[in-house]
């Protein structure tokens, strides 16, 4: 094998583990658009918002006339499941007065986010790289829309 | 049909949707002050606050010896109506321990209230295009006094 | 002199002591619209905000299509003067680098402006019991605008 | 004139001017992708972000690897924008030591930004609608890519 070969092969290798490794801004635009085209559907005007596996935000995009309390409400969406490593659905009973973790939503600077709309993603080795917050409808919608962003998105079926 | 009586219509329509499209400040004046004149007669001292479609706050006064916690609580309301678009009272329950968007009140910034005296003013066309936050009286008369200026503007009875 | 001839002098005075002790709403509105309109003279969109002795804001009034940045400017303009007692022209060289108060703008939660358009307000004993402040021009705009204020309040020609 | 003539003035004149009036997403998405192939010539790994006329962000799109702080500061420079009605490299001069507007840093929650980067965006009639933001690069390079990102929305040239 000569050398050439030999790079294509470590790129090759290379690229298809730092492509599972955290969100790449285009994988986000793909999940994205697949989910704005599902709130389309159910008359949802919803913003999306896509955070990497250091919680940081990747893309935000804020459907017309979503409304303007949702961009920071996704947005925080997407870093509660990163920065806690579960959907903001299960963190939900936990954070209710009474609860083991009632109080979260008043640490890290009123960025934890206790309703449904926010799920993490994980890489097909199960580690979570990143996460989806969506913000626009019911609480119900919200929920099945992240749902649907973190299944195609663990499915690769957003290509 | 001539271009000058084409660029007439045109204008007149431009003119009208623009009216019909914010907030303005002598509108808001105009209701502010029959909100404050209903309030005297009920004993309240308030604060009322009037945001325009972009949740921007246009006008805020606060009637004399108002409580000084009535100033951030009535922009909050007048912020939260437009940028979720339905009234304090209507987000109360949903917010509430158990309900489907409890802990709504933590995000924003802590910009979003969760008790009545918050109600967003529509256009003709039912198009948000503004709100009104009231506080300073009880949860009952600050519900009662955003209902009434929500009323008259809607109504276009400020003139 | 009866003793209703004694209440009705001990009432005036009272009323005239508490008058020029702090800023009323109806005070604060015509102060302001005297500023708008020397504004609109001016061509500048401003927002006028007007606080207590107590550096809470009594009044706030945004001209249409104002910038949308000048709404904090203004409110913090009116705050600084009164918390500092001193107009915000005043305080500008002394908060620049080197200056005596340097860094002030970093105290107080960010709520101190340094640069012109911030006044305060002085009762006939010449204490302070409000303050001015203006967004929406230029900075010497906006300083003659607050200065404006001042001066029409001051003199009582307002009414 | 009869009554379909007359609709279809309305029509006209209402899609136009909801089309000009403010900044969609796709437009929003096609403004960011055109940049973001500008900044990939340059070598730069930017966080581009478009703001509509209310200074709300629309679009948020981070190029991977960018830098983490580049995401506040190019929201940040899309709402210094809009709300002040300038180009953050005018603000510059004004916002340095001595500057008239030195201080304006500091309001508004610290979201002013004072460099490179931020571009108002106009309609063809001249109204500012949004704004752009670009962080990433060199301030140079920033400057040049939000610049670009205004032409070409400004001249139709990103379709």
């Amino acid at each position: 094998m000569n050398e050439q070969a030999m790079q294509s092969i470590v790129q090759a290798v290379v690229s298809k583990i730092k492509a599972s490794d955290d969100i790449t801004l285009s994988v986000a635009q793909a999940v994205a658009k697949k989910v704005r085209a599902r709130a389309e559907q159910l008359g949802v005007k919803a913003v999306v918002a896509i955070s990497n596996r250091a919680a940081h935000p990747v893309l935000v995009e804020s459907m017309d006339d979503a409304y303007i309390a949702s961009y920071d409400i996704a947005v925080q969406k997407a870093f509660t499941v990163v920065s806690l490593k579960m959907s903001t659905s299960t963190l939900k009973p936990l954070a209710q007065p009474g609860g083991s973790l009632y109080g979260i939503q008043f640490t890290n600077g009123g960025k934890i986010v206790i309703f449904g709309g926010g799920e993490p993603l994980k890489n097909s080795k199960g580690e979570i790289i990143g996460g989806i917050g969506v913000s626009g409808g019911s609480e119900e919608q919200d929920t099945k829309l992240a749902a649907y962003g973190k299944e195609i998105f663990e499915k690769g079926q957003y290509l």
